[in-house]
Formats: structure tokens, C-alpha cells, sequence
């Protein structure tokens, strides 16, 4: 494909996408010595008295870092570092673009999760928050837990982000077709960072009840089928798993669940599904094929089986499932809120915000498209609401700004 | 000051000095495309391939990590990471401002040399070079030595960066004073980062003597008096110090080596030094008070005192000694070479191209003003033939880049 070729081409000329800037004037002895020594101690010693007002007169607030240990990129695999470095460049100037978010790629060489999750609290102080990306399964659990409390919003977007556009594109599905989530049979392909938080996610593990509607009937598969009591096979992540999923304890093969279920969701390879395996399913089904570039079944196949809505991880066919549209705005929320964390309710209030951006999703536009305006504030909104009602966010500094730029 | 205040309003209006930009376009489907996936995946194959390549596909080789542990910020002592980070931004400005290079403050919450160490490692794939700053001694000294292999230049500015800066000065004031540096009896009070630097550079410690002349008398002083084998209170830094610094083995005071000395260099606290003290020196000395913000003696009492070149750490006095002259310079050129270190040759030219950068220095003008245009160039210059004459560079990928941008 030339954009592989272009793109090449594209970050040779460029020698990178990212660069800094002064957001203050350098030019003069006053200049720098406002900016710089020795004005900038009075505000050290400021910020050193009361840590809270780095949110107030550091770029703190307004930086997330974007870390990956390069283990499971894209579809790459374990790439290492330098090869994850051009990913998290992107995502960094996608923080930009979208929340005018100052995001900084930081990869990291790293042997172990519990070394990658003590470099994470290290450098914490300097952002206000992580997004980790291209971590790759099970290790990618243990380090996003294990972040929590560090008091700034840790957000495991290949995880959590696509979790919450996957559910707001069920749930203009479902507007489009006249259906309750609650009542459909969900089918998730791929149990890794992806299936494991979609399938939390649709069934609201972890939060209020009262404030969404689960989808009741979840199953999950891997490579080797359903994940069922019957296997002795599973790790610790995926025993889990059954207490929110396959609540009916079956068994079997991809194949054997599809039959009758509402809705496929493919988070694993290319080219797994047929039309044939589709027409299975029932009347009217929905269908997400998003493994990349390459879809589990490409659309019009799925089209052929009986699928009614159709969704991919690809630009090139109607609705797309980019992560695009949901991260910038959750943390344009969660940084405005200064929230602690981004929960499951933060989640949900993003999901629905993010589908009710549409007035009319149709069965071909249950989503919106990246560049259309206020995607991000529209979503911020929403998480940033969700965090004060939770009462997730940290303690303002006692002291106001000196000057009242709000 | 009023500058304290003015400071303050600046970083309180601006929430932040640093930001981020993108450097491609970001306003179609296709632009995103090419900056992220799908397009982006191949970028990332290529770098994981061969890593070295990330300096010509991403922002590594412009991308300098200005590392802080909050342990010694300017005069203020530990104040913590908090309030280290407006220094730090302030810096990441500066090395854009004065050298075009990108850097990232990065502020760490630490609690051994040992663990500061390791991150450093761990977040090192990311940049292009490391920026030490504000890391109290004895500590500093053990983790930049143990950064030295990483691959990429790693230096602490307040040893490396004071100590060019400072050897350019008294190289030029022996020019104004048509001295010889290698004549001169040297007292370096405070043998702290900056003080041992300083002590080895003007020995050219590390270094090939044949291409500078070192200062054959330095002795060194700390708060109780002069470093000397008669101690038995000194740490493995200072006893080290003693193998290039007192060969008469001297002891006693800072006033009973002051004595017929030629230059007194300060860096250790304001207010220390009478013209008294001063006048007991040689004819037509040389002081450098660099106690920040308030000197070991002011420029006035030093010269009542019979000094001849006086030099402070300020910019309201003539003969500021500001790192902001030199580290732009030594990163450029290390960057541009793809130095693999930062070596003592490369500070000593450093050094030698910063003095010459003036062609006739003067009493009041032994260095230029940083806003001067070319210093950092004519500094790089220098930097990055030394570093191509050692061969301390890293290799070049072996495929060159598609886009013949050079």
C-alpha cells in the first residue's frame, strides 16, 4: 500500500513528527531572567512549599506522557523501544491536534513489569497523566493496576480507549436498531489488553449499575475457544473473566457461541471469520471486525453473511473504531477536572457522550469521523462532570493564582 | 527583587513555559494515515530493524531528557521533583531557544543514586542525549560516571556546563592579562558538583594534556577549609580530588591559601570574601564569585580588593559566568555528531571555542552575552570535530535515509 511508502518518506524528511516550543518570549537578559534564573527560583520555592501548585505554574497539567516498552505494538509484536518510538511520537501529536494536550513519547528499554511500573511512579511527577500503549498482555494488567494510586489519571488506551469507542459504537447500534444492549449476545474474539476491557466494560465491571445497562450475556474466546471453567488452560487475567462472562458455561470453539448471537467482536488477526460462519448468527446481526490492517472478515463478506451493521478498525469503510476519538477527550476531562484516576464511571460517561455526539447514527455512521468538530470537548466534558460527581479529583492548591486567567 | 514577583505572574498567566508542537500536517484522513496507523506501522518496522535508524525517522536525535531529582535546585536545596520542574522547563526552553533542540523536562521522585540510575537507563531509548541538572553532590558524581556507557551523551550542566564556561573565562582573562593558565596559583572554594568539575577541567583530567595546558596549582577548599591529606573527614570524591589538586599538600584555611594566589573561583556561598581577603592575593588577580544569587563578594569589593578581572554568576554586572553559553553548543554538536559521550576533549573544546568566539576580550567583556548571535554554532562547531577526531560516534545506520534532506 503507498501509504506505507509515503509515510516512510513523510518521517525521513521530517527526522520526527514532535518538537517543542516556548510558549514565552526569549529574547532579551529580562526575558531570561524571568523564565529562567533567577526569577524561576521564587516560583520553585512556590511550588517546593505546596507540590499542588505545579497544576498552577508548571506545564504539569497540561502533559501526558505517552510510555510504551514497545512489547506489543501495533501488529508488530514485540518490537523493542526505538521501534515503538514513531507510534508514540504520533500519539503525541495526536494529544495535540485533539485536546491540545502536550503529549511526550517516552519508550522504555525495560526487563520486567514491576521495573516498568517503579520507572512509571519515578518519572510521575513531572506529568499529569500516563497513557500507556503498546503494552503487551497479561503484563499490561498488572502494570495499569498497579498505577492507580499514583494520583494522576493512568490510562491503558489499547485497553480502555478502545473499550469505550467499541461501546459507544454498540450503543448507536443499538439506537439504529431499535435494540436494548442489555439484551444482546455478545460474542468477543481476542482476549488480550483489548477483549478484556471491552468485555469488562459492556458489562460495567467496576462501577454503579444504576447508571448503565450491561450487556448480560458476554462470551469470550482465545486462539484455543471459549473461555470456560472447563479449560485448564487459563491465566490468572482470563480465570477472572468468568466471573463477567459465560455465564451460561459454555464451551467450545469461536464457531460453536457464534450460532444465534447478536453481535461479533473481533479484537485478534486477520481473515478468521467467513460469511458462512456470520449467516450463523442471528437475524440482523453487528458485526466488528477490528484487527488491523487487516479485518477478521473484510465488510462486504461480512455484509454477505447477514451482518446489518458493520464496523472496522480501517478508514478506507464506514465506521471506523479509532481510538482517536475517545482518548483526547478523556483526558482533556480528566486533566480539567484534575482528576486521580479515570474510572469505570469516567469510562461510561465517555461511551455515551461520545455515541450521542450523533443525533442520527444511521447504519452506516454509527460513529463520527475524527476531524469532525467538538468530538474531544464533547467527551471532556462528559468524563470531567463524571469525575467531580465521583469526587475522583485532587485538592486544589489553597492558595489561588496570583493572576486570574480563568 | 521585582524580577521574583514579575516571574511568578509570568508562570502563574502561562500555567507553563514548554510545549508541544507537531511537525506534520494534521487535518485529513490521509495525514493521519502517514503520521499514524496504518501508515506508521511500517516506519516502526524499519526502526525496529535497525534501531539506529530512529535518528533519522523520529525526534530521538534532537531530543534531549533535562533530568532533575529535585535534590540540589539552584540555592534552594532539596525542594523535591515539584519544584524542580519549572527549572527544568525553563531549561527545555533554553536548549530550544539557543540550539533548536527539543528538550523534555523530566522531574523524578528517587530515593537512592541507584534507583535514579536505573530510570535514567530505562527512559534513555526516547532521547538523543541527557541533561543532568540539579542533582546534589556526592551523588551526582556517581550517576553521571555510571550514565557514561548508555550510548548517548549524558552530562551533568552544573559540573560540566560551569566548568566550560568557567575555563573560558579564565581563558580569556589571561589573554587580557597576557598570562599563561598554566602559571597561575588557582583557589577553588566549594567542592561541590561545580567546584570538582572545575578542579578536573583546569587540570584537563581525562584528557590528552598535549592539546591544552593544564593549570599546574589548584588547590580546593570546602566549608572547613582546605581539601588536603591532613583530613580524615574527606569522601572518596575529595581524597580523589587530592590526585590532581595541592600538590604542596598544603593546609589550613581559605584566607591562608588565599594568600599570593592569582585566582580565586567561587562556587560555594554569597558573601565569604572581604576586599581584605582579596587584597591579600597577587598583584592584578582574578575573581570569579559565582554564589548565586547573592556572590562570595561583590564585583565592587573585589576590585577595592585589587582584583583586575572580576566575574560573577549575574547578568547585572559585567562577566557573567552562564551555563547558557555553553550547554545549547556542547548538545548541538554532540547531537549533530552522534557522539556516544561527552568527552573531556570535547569540553576543553568547548572551552577554547567559547573564548575565541570573542576576538578581543577585555577587562569587562571576557565573555559574550548570551544573546550574541552564533555562540552556540561556533561552540558545536568545535564540539562535533572533536567528537569526529576521538571517534566517540556512534555508527550510522547502514541504509541511508529515502529523503536526501541533508
Amino acid at each position: 500500500m503507498s501509504h506505507f511508502d509515503d509515510s516512510l518518506k513523510l518521517h525521513a524528511e521530517t527526522r520526527g513528527k514532535w518538537s517543542v516550543v516556548s510558549r514565552v518570549p526569549l529574547e532579551t537578559k529580562r526575558d531570561l531572567s524571568l523564565a529562567y534564573t533567577p526569577g524561576v527560583a521564587r516560583v520553585s520555592e512556590v511550588v517546593a512549599a505546596e507540590p499542588e501548585r505545579a497544576y498552577d505554574l508548571t506545564c504539569k497539567g497540561n502533559t501526558v506522557a505517552i510510555v510504551s516498552d514497545g512489547t506489543a505494538v501495533l501488529g508488530l509484536g514485540n518490537i523493542g523501544p526505538e521501534g515503538a518510538l514513531p507510534v508514540m511520537e504520533g500519539k503525541a501529536i495526536l494529544f495535540k491536534r485533539f485536546a491540545d494536550i502536550d503529549g511526550v513519547p517516552i519508550v522504555l528499554r525495560q526487563d520486567s513489569p514491576e521495573r516498568l511500573i517503579e520507572t512509571i511512579k519515578a518519572i510521575s511527577p513531572t506529568f499529569g497523566g500516563i497513557n500507556l500503549e503498546d503494552i503487551a498482555a497479561p503484563a499490561c494488567f498488572r502494570i495499569e493496576r498497579a498505577l492507580q494510586d499514583l494520583g494522576i489519571p493512568v490510562f491503558h488506551d489499547d485497553q480502555d480507549g478502545t473499550a469505550v469507542v467499541l461501546l459507544a459504537a454498540l450503543l448507536n447500534a443499538c439506537r439504529v436498531l431499535g435494540r436494548a444492549p442489555e439484551d444482546l449476545k455478545v460474542v468477543v474474539n481476542g482476549a488480550g489488553a483489548a477483549g478484556t476491557a471491552i468485555a469488562r466494560l459492556l458489562r460495567c465491571i467496576g462501577h454503579d449499575p444504576s447508571v448503565c445497562t450491561p450487556v448480560r450475556s458476554i462470551i469470550v474466546c482465545d486462539s484455543r475457544g471459549v473461555i470456560s471453567p472447563y479449560r485448564d488452560d487459563l491465566n490468572s487475567e482470563k480465570h477472572e473473566m468468568l466471573s463477567y462472562t459465560n455465564a451460561e458455561r459454555r464451551r467450545g470453539k469461536l464457531a460453536d457461541v457464534l450460532k444465534d448471537a447478536d453481535v461479533f467482536i473481533g479484537v485478534s488477526k486477520g481473515n478468521l471469520l467467513t460469511a458462512e460462519a456470520v449467516s450463523t448468527m442471528a437475524k440482523d446481526s453487528i458485526v466488528f471486525a477490528m484487527a488491523n490492517p487487516v479485518p477478521e472478515i473484510m465488510p462486504d463478506e461480512a455484509r454477505r453473511g447477514g451482518a446489518i451493521i458493520v464496523g472496522t478498525g480501517r478508514s478506507d469503510y464506514p465506521n471506523q473504531v479509532n481510538n482517536v476519538l475517545a482518548f483526547p477527550g478523556i483526558f482533556r476531562g480528566a486533566l480539567d477536572a484534575r482528576a486521580r484516576r479515570i474510572t469505570a464511571g469516567m469510562k461510561l460517561a465517555a461511551a455515551h457522550a461520545l455515541a450521542n455526539f450523533l443525533e442520527k447514527p444511521t447504519v452506516d455512521r454509527i460513529l463520527p469521523e475524527p476531524f469532525e468538530p467538538g468530538i474531544a470537548e464533547c467527551v471532556a466534558k462528559a468524563v470531567h462532570d463524571c469525575a467531580i460527581a465521583e469526587g475522583v479529583v485532587r485538592g486544589r492548591a489553597s492558595e489561588p493564582p496570583p493572576a486570574d486567567d480563568e
